[in-house]
């Protein structure tokens, strides 16, 4: 059992919906309530994911201001609670989306290695409140973290602590998906969107062996990234013609990450073999997707999903695939310093494809 | 090789969308071509299936008039093609919604047990148009038809043809999605709408031994007959308070036989478990379903999916099933020349839960 030591929590702070347009303020912020089932983490990299702008402006719903966002954290483990085994201090080490659950052995989640999905405890990195009066869970704009050990991973050594930042969720919400669904030898899959999700699609898709990966986007200007990342194909739908009837029934998986309300999600099941199935994992403000045909899932037995990150298990498979396959994310680093400025350029769609921020303190290692 | 008989096709026909309205007429009509690969069936029964109804009147797309509809045909085998290996003259057999398929070795579905899905040459047993000019096809409402040999399955002696007829199209349309989603012990599975479709959906998920089957209706009228069918539960969802958080998460598989455009989509989902699976077999008209959220998908990891009736292994498989566990649908007889009076009180919703007409002629078995 390690005792605290002489650090202090500060982070970027969101006060307000304003934060979004380059107000965050640095501050200092109360952590939750020490207990020895957690971890501190001095933070040396943090990616910038979708999921902190819709928290910083309120876009999911009310935000519990002061927040600080960012959820894919790697750093050092500072301070370990005598109830974590599989951690030790200075052991470099990833969180997620997820900060805590209930872990009980009749949680049908929890106690079936599908804890993301705990409806009774799940408490996330950044905006939940935990019981208790414990507090309340800030993420990684910041130089210090705390952590149920439940969600903290060691990384592998062969992984550079950039490029593995944004996996924590970016890389997860992706693996996730393609391994539920048999994405492998043998399988066309169909990755809709080619950003910070969807290039993660691409990269895990060819690295558990899909025999075709097929980018998929409007317009063709990613055609030659999604390429470069390892797609065998691509198709621009706004340039293609009959691209529906000249594409369908080609692929056993898709994984959309779109979250247009007025995507073409008809079209995008057409492409599915028969019995195949189209995972969303993006969400249009207000959730509401475009209406399914019941003739289109019933003429050819396809199936539309969802999924949510993925389990503690799994995080651990997709590490130790990405060091084996030598997974290289395309990641733009920015100084935790001008995180504003970063945040600005994410909601403006210039991340090729993720940006991660470098805490300047510790993010030489 | 059997030669031609001295029977002749006659039947009701549908000249118009009015048939629906008690305006079908009895008489003759020409049956597809003649080819070794046939079976003519002197029919001694034939289930009314919903998808007759939409047919007599066009709610699915025009109507090719004259039609003969009836796609759970039971009957008598009086001429069997050279071709045709698995059935002799004098066999009863059963003929379900599909009358010939391309049988290709180079198509995708029919060389992979996915018969139904067949995109290049599947023919109705009703209302479809043969290739080269071999004619029309003709439904079960009628003395005889003729149907390729592939979708022509002997009947096990166990089963009352009365009882069996409703399978080939009512039967088969749940047992496929219950069985092909792993309906089967330590399975809890909820049936939405009890009716023709629903009430097979629960016999066969007994028989495939669920360990508890659910009746989901809006009403309480039909909870007697759900329990008395096997279900182990009912749920009413109009006189059941909070019915959505009492038995969020419950269910494994649901499969959803409501065709109504407005039902509650999102909160069936939300019964089943994480990573569970709903199935939908009816379709509004138009097809639209009511649309889904995409935080309902995502927060449960659940899938939306369709399924269209079974593939010949799978027929044999469901009438073996329904032989070995003595499942008796609740079945209506009625004579095939009050045919007329049968479609209109199965518009009204008066079928528990299905009318088969009886020939006549040839229903004394």
């Amino acid at each position: 059992m390690a005792a605290q030591g002489s650090y202090k929590f500060e982070g970027w702070l969101g006060k307000s919906p304003d934060a979004i347009n380059g107000k965050m303020e640095w501050g200092a912020f109360e952590p939750k309530k020490w207990t020895e089932d957690d971890v501190d983490i001095e933070i040396s990299h943090c990616g910038i994911c979708g999921s902190d702008l819709h928290m910083l402006k309120s876009g999911w719903g009310p935000t519990p201001y002061p927040c600080v966002v960012g959820h894919e954290i790697v750093g050092k483990a500072v301070r370990v609670g005598a109830n974590v085994k599989h951690v030790k201090v200075g052991d470099r080490v990833g969180v997620g989306a997820q900060a805590k659950t209930c872990q009980k052995s009749t949680c049908p989640e929890c106690s079936n290695g599908l804890e993301t999905y705990c409806r009774e405890g799940l408490i996330n990195t950044y905006g939940s409140i935990y019981p208790d009066g414990e507090g309340k869970s800030y993420g990684g704009y910041a130089d210090y973290n705390r952590t149920n050990g439940h969600w903290v991973f060691k990384i592998p050594d062969e992984l550079d602590s950039a490029l593995v930042a944004p996996m924590m969720c970016g890389g997860i919400t992706m693996y996730s998906p393609l391994k539920q669904n048999g994405c492998g030898p043998g399988k066309t899959v169909g990755i809709i969107g080619v950003g910070g999700l969807g290039h993660f699609g691409i990269l895990f898709a060819k690295a558990l062996g899909a025999d075709r990966v097929i980018g998929i986007s409007r317009k063709a200007d990613k055609r030659e990234d999604a390429l470069k990342l390892g797609a065998d194909e691509y198709i621009a739908t706004d340039e293609e013609k009959d691209w529906v009837k000249k594409h369908q029934r080609r692929m056993d998986l898709i994984i959309s990450t779109v979250s247009h309300s007025k995507m073409p999600l008809n079209d995008y099941l057409a492409l599915l073999k028969v019995r195949g199935t189209l995972i969303q994992v993006g969400a249009p403000d207000g959730g509401e997707l475009p209406a399914v045909n019941a003739f289109q899932l019933i003429s050819n037995g396809a199936k539309l999903g969802g999924s949510a990150t993925g389990s503690p298990w799994e995080i651990r498979e997709m590490l130790q695939l990405a060091a084996d396959k030598k997974i290289k994310p395309w990641v733009q680093e920015r100084p935790l310093k001008e995180a504003n400025q970063a945040v600005i350029d994410m909601e403006e769609g210039k991340a090729r494809y993720r940006y991660v921020l470098v805490n300047e303190n510790f993010g030489k290692h």
